[in-house]
């Protein structure tokens, strides 16, 4: 159905074991951390995990599994 | 079960690698970009992406993979 | 399983061609337009689309394609 | 997976015919109509469909196709 | 995927024909009421409902079909 | 198509047994409990479950079956 497409999440498994901001919907928080696992239905696994509230740093997280529907984008981290 | 129909996924498919607005739900943001990737679950991978809050341009996004459930329309720009 | 019952899809797809009004979830807009395509999952592609916001004409969106999740209703426009 | 237990669904599929009130998600209205179709999704189609807000009768709607993820809740008409 | 795994569903395949509270999403009310029927999307029909709200009892629902996505957790009465 | 890489989920099957702190998405509780039980839609079953708002105790709830598309993450307790 999709043949000869490049897949978006393609894109997301590239980034699997370098940093990336997670961006969870309806929700002023954003998660940084580094990228252990993601399937396809863009659950991710995420290591040494920190919040972001308006962009100034609160909570260490650590280890943390969020359900991809909750998600509203993922991003490298520049 | 949808034969002979053509699918509102092919129009998406139609606009990759041009420039489309994507209206996020519950957001007063809309995303504008070019789109790399599109899968059928509306997944989708932009690049060079910026933000426009009550269509005045806001911050820069670059690379962005948005999860499709969040995704509530998609338009071409014209 | 639903053997013998005609399909809710099946009352969206006789709206191809037609004039249709969909009604967006927790929104106040209303999108009127011609229903070009519709899928199993409710994504609907329009085209000559027009926003309503509290039954008032708002912007001319034309072509857009909705996600189903986030469409609330689909009616026959009278 | 679930041998001999009567499925949810089924209960609705026997309403099809009769007058439903169908709670929507996160809104106050509530629509009530004479059921015609539903799926496996909870997607239904319904006619002579009427809205209530706050249980006070509000706009005849008539024909419409509702998403079954955007239900909360159907109920038979006593 | 799963194997040796017990399934969550199988709890509450487990509380069929007796009573339950289910706590809706984004809803101050709760449900509680003899599970009927419970399906693998945790859709559920429940008879002899009544609401509750901040704890105190509501009106009386009486049969109700509920659609999974919009329940948020489904307990054993003790 | 996700050969070779581990899933997020098998991060979560691997804490079955020990406590964990779920959070609920558009909401301000935490749960905290041991979990029995999880299937691939991270439905989860915990028990011995208490509620915490804004990090504060709050009720005791026992046993309890949460959605998972209501699941915003899944932690582990240190």
């Amino acid at each position: 159905m999709v043949n000869g497409i490049v897949l978006p999440i393609k894109k997301v498994f590239s980034l699997v074991d370098s940093r990336v901001t997670v961006e969870i919907k309806d929700d002023q928080r954003k998660l940084q951390g580094r990228l252990v696992a993601v399937d396809e239905y863009l659950n991710i696994h995420m290591e040494d995990t920190s919040e972001y509230v308006n962009n100034q740093r609160g909570r260490t997280l650590g280890t943390v599994v969020i359900r991809g529907n909750n998600i509203l984008s993922i991003q490298p981290n520049i």
